[in-house]
């Protein structure tokens, strides 16, 4: 199973799972993570087998958690949306009042900007040591 | 438990199973459903416990497939977000290549068109009957 082209150029990959593929959008104006189930080529939350569902859905819940306990963020913004790359993925965003969306969504709000020496370094190594 | 009075502003109820409360929401530009877990009062995904979190994946699942299957849409939405109102809930919307707000979020687009003669009965009955 191959992860869609469009996702593969807008992040890093952090580890995999036995479940999902997990990558970091290399957008710095949010954490935001993004996970991929890696045992189908399909679209819909509905289309996993009820245990393929239940294990991607343990792997974003770690995410969302480790997120929140990292950056301490207001809220997680957990969403399959899947109108632009139809391939299912989940994202994981941290939000917070101060961000330039709040209370609105990050999704199709102005342009990525790439992290360049800023990378969120504690973030990702507290997200690849979870699933070790 | 109590559902947020923005919710219950926002929504008409159609059932409840063991694990949440299901409601459409009365915004007639899309198929719209809002599922709120009543085992617990709480903010994040991450917060239900495993076995909760399972039933409830479940049941946002079950809405999921039944709201492609009676509208036929492109996707199918699925997001947790708490930014606006935080108890946590799930959004299920039926989204299409001809929708208002195609291919961006409908979280913040414009103001909410309520439904007058033109419910959408077919789904409304379709999703109580797959809960029953």
């Amino acid at each position: 199973m191959s992860i869609h082209p469009q996702i593969i150029a807008d992040t890093v990959p952090l580890c995999e799972t036995t479940n999902a593929a997990i990558l970091l959008m290399n957008d710095s104006r949010w954490p935001w993570v993004v996970l991929v189930p890696t045992v189908a080529d399909i679209n819909e939350l509905h289309d996993l087998t009820h245990e393929q569902r239940n294990q991607f859905m343990a792997d974003v819940n770690q995410v969302s958690r480790v997120v929140q306990h990292q950056t301490g963020c207001k809220s997680v913004n957990v969403a399959m949306l899947g109108n632009i790359v139809s391939q299912l993925h989940c994202h994981v965003v941290a939000r917070n009042e101060t961000d330039p969306a709040w209370p609105g969504p990050v999704w199709g709000f102005g342009l990525a900007v790439a992290y360049d020496n800023n990378w969120p370094d504690r973030l990702i190594t507290a997200l690849r040591k979870s699933f070790t």
